[in-house]
């Protein structure tokens, strides 16, 4: 599929000089600039607050109260971005899938593929004003947000995605997804090709409309070994950031992933994601530093006391020893029961420490 | 704890020239002995016939049906070895934990771990007779067993055990445990070394009523850190594993253990599992040939057809290349719903396969 990009919104000095965006070129901050993956999210009581007056689908449908969460997230940590408030589900909806939240039991698809024929069933995402909702979210908390403060856009990647359209549903072993993906490679490269294609077509959009940074959640990757990432999943990641707007860096996130490193890099993306069961020297040693890295404390860290989150941190900081290209985060998103004065504690301590250069 | 241990049972000549006792010493071997973690199990229909009778817990403490499950199994799929049915968590409840099995909820502890001075409520495993059922189940397998087939004891790694005894339960992020072991390092070693002491009497008297292997399941200890390993994990596993009789192979497993793989080893045992993350060979050549290896196919393979499930175990045993010291088996146990046939056709695959040597 081929696209016609549409233009990009002027950036401005004041965001092209964001220690964020800089961190993304591998530019020197004197701070290292930190944000946190479901930084909005259920720990929050503002986000409990409007969470009891609305669904997780309409709170994602509202451009109005996404503004509301994302802007409230970013300036009440006092972080180095903003995320869009969103769900990778959400592309499933306009290429056919039926999409649910189930009360208490996270998202439910009840038209799964299961048959290699049900892969005909998935629509190009031809008519963007299905999502106009998501775009609509993005001009608006760009509006809202600090002129200094980037937004970053997100899609899931096509593998997650296509584990959830198969398994119909969050998984444990993803039984579902690899027998398909192994019974019939021609069905899944149709399927994930199809997913690649609506999600140019969606994170490009989400771009125009105001993003500065696009990153793609590949959360399920870590249940492949590197044979199988190499087959079936590296040349539709390949693809998929090749026809991303080259102007907006792009942060190839997973996790579980410290078999797949070198492959994802190769794939693309100009910041890769770290989880907190690799060594972060190490991986970015492998990695080349030739690339930016994002990470990597564990977000059960937030659950120890304050010295002892203001310690790891520091000794993330010290691994990467004030080289230009990294974003501090966690190596997953933030969990329900977090304290927030933790998580202030935690910027506070990134935002401060100086790490003695190696 | 210093221990005295009891004999051994002398090792008949069939067992100890066996293809998997041989596997365990690096001794080479005219075929690659196979076995399956979870080979009794869900996906049998007599394994379902039998708990449609009785309750896991029931069937667990029931020597006589634990011996039928075991034996049935083994000579059902014609695998090298037999292990012991049983359950990981077992041994907590002489050292003072309330477990329950659940129906389709899993287990369930009632009096978990969750401030420090909990940990003095666990009890030392001093009356062995607690277990006897376990004992008693060794030794009948044993006699019911064909004279040249190895019969595997097991018990959960320390690390695991204390994750089921701090959060109750299953858990996906182990933040209570985690946190736990952040709060108190102190705490978290005497737990810890509990039942480290409590896991070298049960697997000792495992070997001496008749097992000619220990298997140590560390099954969670994936979700941590190599920094994390090391500080709170390994020199329990050193010593635990120090403590075993000498003349009985340890396999010391793991899951998503890809960046603790050369700790593991330095912790001990005379197998290390692989599971399907890891690239096979290079992970062995990390190791260092000086020890054997079990693993590694995904237990999703089995669930291919059966075309691609010959070929998968054909790359992996051709990644061994006939090298001494490999143990077939999955990277984790086999699924409920995995078809029997699927697991015999493996089965004959890796008994006639004669991979090159590299």
């Amino acid at each position: 599929m081929s696209q016609t990009l549409s233009p990009l919104p002027a950036l401005s000095p004041a965001l092209a000089d964001s220690p964020f965006l800089r961190a993304c070129r591998r530019e020197p901050n004197d701070v290292t600039p930190v944000w946190l993956m479901r930084q909005a999210g259920r720990y929050m009581q503002e986000y409990r607050d409007i969470r009891a007056k609305v669904s997780f689908l309409e709170l994602c449908k509202s451009p109005e109260l996404a503004t509301e969460v994302t802007v409230y997230a970013q300036e009440r940590l006092g972080v180095d971005a903003a995320i869009l408030f969103a769900d990778i589900l959400l592309i499933l909806e306009p290429i056919g899938f039926n999409l649910e939240f189930a009360k208490g039991e996270g998202p439910v698809i009840h038209n799964p593929v299961r048959e290699s024929q049900d892969v005909d069933r998935v629509r190009a995402f031809d008519d963007k004003s299905t999502l106009g909702y998501v775009f609509d979210a993005v001009s608006s908390i760009r509006r809202a947000l600090k002129p200094n403060i980037p937004l970053i856009g997100f899609a899931g990647a096509p593998f997650t995605l296509a584990c959830y359209a198969i398994e119909g549903g969050g998984s444990r072993h993803y039984e579902k997804a690899k027998a398909f993906m192994y019974r019939d490679p021609g069905a899944w490269d149709v399927l994930m090709s199809r997913l690649v294609d609506a999600t140019i077509v969606y994170l490009n959009a989400q771009a125009e409309a105001g993003a500065q940074c696009l990153q793609l959640f590949d959360s399920w990757v870590g249940t492949l070994g590197p044979d199988d990432y190499r087959q079936f999943v590296q040349p539709h990641m390949k693809r998929l950031i090749a026809g991303l707007h080259k102007g907006v860096p792009c942060i190839h996130f997973g996790t579980d992933t410290s078999t797949l490193l070198e492959l994802q890099r190769d794939a693309g993306g100009d910041v890769i994601g770290l989880d907190w069961r690799v060594d972060f020297a190490q991986s970015w040693d492998r990695l080349g530093h030739d690339v930016a890295v994002q990470g990597n404390l564990d977000p059960v860290v937030l659950f120890a006391p304050e010295a002892e989150i203001r310690a790891r941190a520091r000794k993330v900081l010290d691994q990467a020893a004030g080289r230009p290209g990294h974003i501090f985060n966690l190596g997953h998103g933030i969990l329900p029961q977090t304290p927030v004065d933790h998580v202030l504690a935690l910027v506070d301590e990134v935002h401060s420490y100086r790490p003695a250069a190696r």
